[in-house]
């Protein structure tokens, strides 16, 4: 595989320096920033996730922030999901969508107060759209990239170690929530959330200063939990069924067809694409993403989408797919036409290796 | 250097198999698409371009289309250049701004017809932008990416390739113009254009399917005229003085500080950011873009931002830097203070290897 070429358009991160010491063997790039993606392999990475405890640079994660007295009138018109029951203090799921209900972005966002919302980004610049719509419409709100950078903690012993660096207070923070927690004398908003099934934090690293003194100060409280520096592993979230924007779900895709129908609420909130996603929710979506396991040795790394046929037709496409270790197979998420939906239902893959089946899950691994 | 992970969140491109047949060393991501940065080296690479011919691949230069009877005020809206004054076939460069004057990209917008437009980008996703203010002015027009893929043949011997395969008319085709030319009985956009000083074309290939027939039919034809596969080259630009956008100028600047002023008409059209604009242009602009040539052995690869010091003081940053074989010099973009503009001035450079003396250049190289 060729390298990154890395120039500052692909920003570093306040985490860099740890980073490259932990010399990661691949990177991608998300949202203008660096992301590393393998340390030792796939599968080293993943088994030692499920084990013990990673420290995670994910300041790719980058934030939106809303505020000012129009802030939730435009969070809730770029989202189909009701914003009005996000208390202060909570984290939502939020599908953000364009005028034909196209997914745009799937952003959790953060009540801050009232009128002041963060939204950690997958990989598209909604700072752009939320711009466009607030002068467009002539919002009283201000939005801007604040100087925010996610960093994880995820596996078993995370609540362990972020409790010795940040307090045992951070153990009564519930699922989708987060406390505002002191380091060195600056808060930083830390939540319960990842990218992973494995249990764990987000910090939200406030100052780009305080970067690396956090970093490290998790990676030296953890040395006998067996930390690693780590990343969002590709066979862990596949188990786990989360879904990576860009990848699984498109511009071309509706909430409905990404299986986020309960985070939409069209026939009661203001929202952009609201007539579209009342059209579809009506009838139910014609193709949506599916858990499928593939049959045979373990698949080549997927590069680009693999066609799925089913009853001598195209039926979709499969946009993830990796050997598990755990499961004995190898798991995939495809885009599905109804046709095909049926737990069990057996469809071909179209690998670049060759043909395949593979089998229609009703749910994904964990 | 770590390599790039290849997924399709990093989408390919309809010329991607051509690419990899070449075998890259490095890759980049720019607009969530694949873009190679080197073949055999940076040195070489540049020294075949500016004596032969080169084809890139440069997909990921994706284009907005915008259409409908608000398309010019939507166009207009977005950027301070006077669009009145480009007509059906011509092409030119536009800063596309924000409220406070920042520039969010800085694309070629190519009039296809009265009200018909594509901008064609630099890495960030105006197509948010653009759906963004429409929805939220309503207007009646229709903004999407359509599906198209410019291709640029670069080099002295590029008009020759390009007569061969899209016919002698081409020749005709004025700076900065474009023509509609037939290739397998399809048409598509053949603009004299691209991120070079070294003439040539960018051709917009119409439909996916079409990308590897034309690709082919270019190497295929170039065959006595040394033809490469080749891609934007680091050295080539930065004696040309070529932007990069989210390197070189950022959101944190105005196109008068990345020396577009001559591209900027606030007093007389209607478009975002007009206040500031006119605010800065009244008392011209506190930094701006200069190209400098910093001394000392070639300069080791630019991964981040390097401090520029003057008098004691920080007075900006090195952006792109290179060390160019033609011009026995390390070449350099910088945004740099006023108080340090005038050709000549002598400045420090805090690269990683050392401190090096650089000198303010009146003018880019070529």
């Amino acid at each position: 595989m060729p390298e990154l070429f890395l120039s500052p358009r692909v920003r570093s991160t306040p985490f860099s320096p740890g980073v490259r010491a932990a010399a990661p063997k691949a990177l991608t790039v998300y949202n203008h920033m660096r992301l590393a993606c393998v340390f030792e392999s796939p599968e080293a990475d993943c088994a030692h996730l499920k084990k013990h405890v990673q420290v995670w640079d994910v300041a790719a994660q980058r934030q939106v922030e809303v505020t000012g007295p129009d802030a939730c009138r435009l969070v809730q018109w770029m989202t189909p999901r009701d914003i009005v029951r996000v208390s202060v203090g909570a984290c939502a799921y939020v599908p953000v969508c364009d005028d034909s209900g196209g997914m745009l972005n799937d952003p959790v966002a953060m009540r801050l107060d009232v009128n002041h919302w963060w939204l950690s980004l997958a990989d598209s610049d909604v700072l752009l759209y939320a711009k466009g719509l607030a002068i467009g419409a002539g919002m009283d709100v201000s939005v801007r990239e604040p100087d925010v950078s996610p960093l994880a903690v995820q596996g078993p012993k995370a609540e362990d170690l972020v409790a010795r660096v940040f307090g045992d207070a951070i153990r009564d923070i519930r699922f989708f929530r987060f406390a505002i927690c002191r380091f060195n004398g600056e808060d930083h908003i830390v939540a319960r959330s990842g990218w992973s099934k494995q249990g764990g934090f987000e910090i939200y690293v406030e100052g780009r200063h305080n970067g690396m003194p956090v970093f490290n100060a998790l990676m030296e409280a953890g040395g006998d939990l067996n930390v690693r520096v780590g990343c969002p592993n590709g066979i862990e979230r596949l188990e786990s069924g989360l879904l990576s924007y860009g990848c699984d779900i498109t511009r071309e895709h509706t909430p409905y067809q990404a299986g986020l129908g309960a985070y939409c609420h069209p026939e009661t909130v203001e929202c952009i694409g609201r007539e579209a996603l009342l059209r579809e929710a009506a009838v139910g979506p014609s193709r949506q993403v599916r858990c499928l396991d593939i049959g045979g040795a373990p698949v080549p790394q997927l590069t680009d989408f693999w066609p799925v046929t089913g009853d001598g037709g195209g039926i979709g496409r499969i946009s993830s797919a990796a050997w598990s270790p755990e499961f004995r197979t190898n798991v995939a998420i495809g885009m599905i036409d109804r046709s095909h939906w049926k737990g069990g239902t057996e469809v071909e893959i179209h690998a670049p290796d060759g043909v395949r089946t593979a089998r229609i899950r009703e749910a994904f691994h964990r």
